[in-house]
């Protein structure tokens, strides 16, 4: 088995394909789809979101400061992609996919209904990149679906069933089954 | 189905599971898994990692300014979690593990030859955020393995099966299955 070298990519799998909503609730809510999004601190808990300058949704954000990442299961990833190739300047997202947005407890932008875990966040800092901008939200109220939890009232993943998108391949990949291993299960031995 | 409000916290799935060398190869080469790791600009292409000041690995980045972000596979599950829960101060990982370092093409720390995607990656920002700071690297050269491509020269996830962790529930999951569709899948009509 050899390696090649290819062009320097982004080629960082698995990535979420979420569903950041923002704009304001019963005003002009949007979605945008996001794979460019990891966790970036845990105390306080922060998110990073890359978005583009010149979408829609872009500018909804660094209005508010804030944003709520909504992750998304097997069930809508026709929504996810719709939601990620058509502009809310266009289209009303909400609408056109029929996800039903939900008024959130402390940010305006509202919560996705048929989303199992909903994040809300506020802006605390912006990045310029390049072609992306990095907004890093703080984390001020997370949301999960009561029959999404397992008996320790932790996310049940085999329910979640979290849509994986793979860049470079640029796929959606979801049925996840196996658990390979619980966190710090190599100090078992074998 | 009703949401229940739980504490703030990081719950975003799927997260990467990755591999990230660090030091110099041949002399200190260390690795650190790492979950807070995401794709934050593509032009240029650049990564976002968080990690804990305390950590072993954090020196070392800060330090030189490179890293390697290497992808994993649901064969090497077991040295993942071994690379999360040691460290480098107490143990040689390499050594440990039997993973293979590799020479780089442009940055000092080693490529994980096991892993079948690498990104080697220097530091172009760095945020101290709280518990933990946010290194932002720009991929400065690809590599993959030759027979984890496709027919179009594209990562081959089926081959790949790169593996998902999950914050919350803390697990490693592998066994993604279904492509659920290509980005763009949307604007063809069902």
């Amino acid at each position: 088995m050899s390696k090649v070298l290819i062009n320097p990519t982004t080629m960082l799998m698995p990535a979420p394909a979420a569903l950041v909503s923002c704009g304001e609730y019963k005003i002009n809510p949007n979605i945008i789809t996001v794979a460019w999004i990891g966790v970036a601190c845990s105390e306080p808990p922060m998110i990073a979101v890359g978005i583009r300058e010149n979408l829609y949704s872009f500018g909804l954000i660094k209005q508010s400061g804030e944003f709520v990442v909504n992750i998304t299961g097997a069930d809508i990833v026709r929504e996810v992609d719709y939601c990620g190739v058509n502009s809310g300047k266009d289209v009303d997202k909400f609408k056109m996919t029929g996800l039903t947005p939900m008024e959130a407890s402390k940010v305006k932008p509202p919560l996705i209904k048929e989303c199992p875990i909903n994040l809300e966040c506020q802006v605390r800092r912006t990045l310029e990149l390049g072609s992306h901008h990095l907004f890093i939200g703080e984390v001020v109220a997370t949301h999960i679906d009561e029959d999404k939890l397992d008996g320790d009232k932790r996310p049940d993943v085999a329910k979640i069933q979290p849509i994986v998108y793979c860049p470079g391949a640029r796929q959606y990949w979801t049925g996840l089954q196996a658990v390979s291993g619980a966190y710090g299960f190599s100090k078992v031995k074998k």
